[in-house]
């Protein structure tokens, strides 16, 4: 049975494009219909009664396409919202913070693991709590790291500064001795060179946009959901403010052109 | 004639409650409803048409509360959507571009005019078109600073990235020899020390929060809607996410302690 079906993926803004490239590179057939929330962008700041409205209403959205399957790809909603998420919608949901976790207790080799995100996405423990769910032995270490998106959003992402800043956060986890940090925020892919030498030598980095397009791959198959039928459709990109700065600045985030992203009506 | 209607105020967020505090200062009787949007914080980024949305519904929920004046202290909600606003509404509303631009044009000596602010603000052209206006002799610069405002947030006033970030920004305006600085947003008055320095000696700081007070007690004297009776109620505060990070940060802004915000229904 093939199901050709798009599927959904919403985020606050471009960053879940990210989970977009590495969900296209393993399942090339599959529609992808996004919608980047930019009129409301950040969430990173705000409640989690606020981020879960908004979420709820970003799912209507996208059922209206008929998809097959939710990624929330954006780490604040997956922290504060998935599981209210998955109460009200009868569509399989899937959020990143899951397959972050999974991806970061099998890379640890001495039980000791940072996470940086939000300020949202930290203060709610969700990694946290996922990870030792997995592992309850792990140690977990985590840090906001609120500079990030503005940063990479203002394209600094080899300048000195950022260096710095990076250096000013991620201090107390080089400290703790982690060995393993998980970017818990789809902006931060784009700091990995920095991360990483900020966190020197030895520590893996666990980018969840490659760990959440495995776990879409693995539920569509076990579900019988894939598209096994000739070519997939291209995929469609909806927006809450106006195209242009989205396709502009997302085309850093999916390394290629964004021809037809379009304001969400 | 006197008028208790309170006065009513709007921003994206906290910033705005800096020109809470200079109307307090030289109108004490004058009750004030501050709305700040914080589900949908930041407007910097955002589109003309999304701005411009966003500041009606705030309009409208200030006009519940019975608001003789509106004043729009959000930098870009005021260079974006105030003529739109004006035409909507019959209350008289007051934007901080015009006050600013104002300050500026009595400060400078010799005519060269920097203006910095998010960047739809700077991309606006508002202030530049309101000194020329005022001024067409005048040269203005202009010069967004997207990272001031994360920089505010997070609390990094005296960090030394943040001495860097200012000299980054603001060196083009340094080499071209303005005397006099608009800081066109209202979370940058809390960086005026950094950008002080970054600038040099003799620059002066147009903050407009104050030019908009002073704006604000011109314009209800001349229509007879001051408040002279008795003693003036306590301010309140509305905000579109929960209130306590607004309290929280809203303190810096107000240099007070914010009990009673809440949030909007």
């Amino acid at each position: 049975m093939s199901d050709t079906r798009p599927i959904g993926i919403f985020d606050s803004g471009v960053g879940g494009l990210t989970v977009v490239g590495e969900i296209r590179k393993i399942l090339p057939r599959e529609e992808m219909i996004y919608f980047g929330d930019t009129a409301r962008v950040p969430y990173g700041t705000k409640s989690k009664e606020t981020v879960t409205r908004f979420s709820v209403e970003n799912v209507e959205f996208l059922m209206k396409h008929n998809v097959k399957l939710v990624v929330v790809a954006c780490n604040t909603a997956s922290s504060l919202s998935l599981d209210f998420l998955k109460r009200c919608f009868r569509v399989p949901i899937i959020g990143v913070i899951e397959p972050g976790a999974k991806g970061a207790v099998s890379s640890t080799r001495n039980g000791r693991i940072g996470v940086i995100g939000t300020q949202a996405t930290i203060s709610s423990g969700a990694y946290e709590r996922q990870i030792r769910k997995l592992r309850p032995d792990v140690r977990v270490f985590c840090r906001s790291c609120p500079m990030f998106v503005p940063l990479v959003e203002e394209g600094w992402l080899g300048k000195r500064v950022t260096a710095e800043i990076a250096s000013i956060y991620l201090a107390p986890l080089r400290k703790k001795g982690v060995d393993t940090v998980v970017l818990g925020c789809t902006h931060y892919p784009l700091l990995k060179k920095v991360i990483g030498k900020a966190m020197g030598r030895g520590v893996r980095l666990i980018d969840s946009a490659r760990e959440v397009a495995a776990g879409v791959k693995d539920l569509l198959d076990a579900s019988g959901l894939l598209n096994d039928t000739g070519k997939g459709k291209k995929s469609r990109f909806f927006v809450s403010d106006e195209p242009g700065r989205f396709a502009r600045m997302g085309e850093r985030f999916l390394h290629r052109k964004i021809e037809c992203a379009k304001r969400a009506e």
